[in-house]
């Protein structure tokens, strides 16, 4: 245990778990920077070659010789989301331009949960900003599925809207598969549909949409030029919106994934296998550095509060993973907060351009 | 290399692939038997009580020294797929005498591929000889998608159809995705649509048919009384038919999941970490004793022709695992051909049956 005695990681057990979709402040926890020119992929156009990477520098200090300091890179979601709201920002321009409309995103929020109406007014606001036509409703929480399923069926039929997103979670009187599934299929921008999810597992079919966070993981490596074709990656967790999903993607790209769970025993060893981590576990720290192999690529999904006396609000947020410990191990890894958080809004609103592009038949 | 060098798989460059659907001789390779009492799984009340195991007896003569002989239990697929005809035989009599009703099975052939013919015939006796009525539509070659599309939309609105089987290959000018989306998820006993394979990913949900061959091996762990949770599984190749719904099948059951495929490059160490292994990747002797962990089951998929002078037909069946090997080292194995082959008719026939009782209210 001589590798974590020093570590910042010994709050798990006081951790308790987040909604995977809450975004995070940005507010990066790095202490020192240094500028490096990212190693281009030459198959991925899209490559990050303007922006410049951060190598992590942790307060922690390994207490077994390790003569090298080594220093993963900081896979920056916060300035990839950018970009990629600056990219959607022109093709909607582009396409109001020669066709005179633009995508539409309708979202229906029942109830009034604090975190729900924060996340619906953070995804209008970035609709927004990017010039994507947003419908807002916002029913009693007592309402019924009957009215639900109303609004649902309005926005199907109306061709201004290429996106409805039912916001999580329903109400408990709420069947969330019955309303779910009244979402027409070309509008599941969410991509939870399991018609979407189907495609996704079957060789030689395409999902109309993937869904946002496992697919702002995936985006996170080909933007930053790692290749997973043929490499060893190993998904923490297994939940419908993020672990599974993101499973299927690696392999899709020829990635040979093994997925770890609840039910796994030898889960230290399994992950010190992998090239590639995905963790979306949802337990504060649970990663060590003594689960990781040296160099490999780590994306770290968790979003989960510890208590912190030395924070305005008694907590700060972290991820599945050490990342004091890790950043001395992986190559690459993305911070809690500002990695794959910033992503996930920025997938919605890809797969609401993709939808509407569909839909109105502009390339 | 000591390992292999008295086996009988040093063959498998000859070897070319068979369709996974083409069902075995049924005859079994064993050169010995001994009865043995199969261990209850307590879980499972369809655990084969009355079944008597077979051990299996190689040729093989490991050189390394193994002074105390281990022999796995031989899975025997043709008895257990036996059992499980009678079962739904006499569900079938049960709902004849209840409510006067009995199943109903479509099968459309397009084209006259003397394979796909037989597997065709093959469908047509099974389903008779447990009480299914079956409805079967040749179409030439040249047929139009529409005339097929006609068929199924026939099917479709039929109540005394159950399940549509569309033999594939289906002939090239054909599109297969937009024909096999055509049958009614409802009757879709093949399992292959895309729903129900999202359906099968997805925690909390439920598909409405499973793919046979997949559900077939599956079967076979629990009527054996192998326990899956928490074990490690490894499935050797992706396809829609087999490993990718045979690896979603043993993640719903809590086993950790490996899936191994042409991209992957250290196979064999992956491999050996399994405590069940399902091959499926249609490369004769693929799996050597030495990829395979003491006590490990096996469930081999493949079956794949490997040229034999002494056979009559100039060729003789074999599995993806070295079955002489594999005997030594596994503790359970399914033998090629009268392993997994027979299930799958058997797992149609049961999809049937279920669809025919879901339709009909029956249970």
């Amino acid at each position: 245990m001589a590798l974590t005695m020093f570590s910042d990681c010994s709050s798990s057990t006081t951790a308790r778990l987040l909604p995977l979709n809450r975004t995070g402040s940005g507010f990066l926890h790095l202490r020192g920077s240094s500028a490096t020119l990212l190693h281009l992929n030459p198959r991925n156009p899209r490559s990050l070659g303007v922006i410049s990477t951060q190598r992590c520098q942790s307060s922690y200090s390994p207490t077994v010789a390790m003569t090298t300091e080594t220093s993963a890179k900081v896979i920056d979601g916060k300035a990839v989301a950018k970009q990629i709201r600056d990219e959607i920002t022109s093709e909607i321009s582009r396409m109001r331009d020669a066709i005179g409309k633009v995508p539409g995103l309708a979202v229906i929020l029942v109830g009034d949960r604090k975190d729900s109406a924060t996340y619906v007014r953070n995804k209008k606001k970035a609709c927004e900003a990017v010039g994507i036509t947003s419908y807002e409703v916002r029913l009693p929480e007592d309402s019924t599925e009957q009215e639900l399923l109303k609004y649902i069926a309005e926005f199907n039929a109306n061709p201004s809207v290429h996106g409805i997103l039912i916001q999580l979670p329903l109400p408990r009187h709420m069947d969330e598969e019955n309303i779910l599934n009244a979402v027409r299929i070309e509008k599941d921008v969410d991509g939870f549909h399991p018609l979407n999810i189907g495609r996704l597992a079957m060789r030689g079919r395409e999902p109309l949409f993937v869904p946002c966070t496992p697919k702002g993981c995936i985006e996170l490596l080909h933007r930053y030029g790692i290749s997973i074709k043929g490499k060893r990656a190993v998904v923490i967790g297994r939940s419908n919106i993020v672990g599974m999903p993101a499973a299927l993607l690696l392999q899709r790209e020829d990635a040979t994934i093994s997925i770890i769970h609840s039910s796994t025993e030898n889960r230290e060893e399994i992950t010190r296998q992998a090239d590639i981590i995905i963790s979306a576990a949802g337990q504060a720290n649970m990663v060590r550095g003594s689960w990781i192999k040296p160099g490999a690529v780590i994306i770290d999904v968790g979003i989960n509060p510890v208590d912190d006396p030395n924070s305005p609000r008694g907590y700060r947020l972290v991820g599945d993973v050490c990342y004091d410990e890790a950043c001395k191990i992986a190559s690459a890894i993305t911070p809690v907060p500002g990695g794959v958080g910033p992503m996930t809004i920025a997938m919605l609103l890809s797969n609401t351009l993709s939808s509407a592009k569909r839909a109105l038949n502009f390339e």
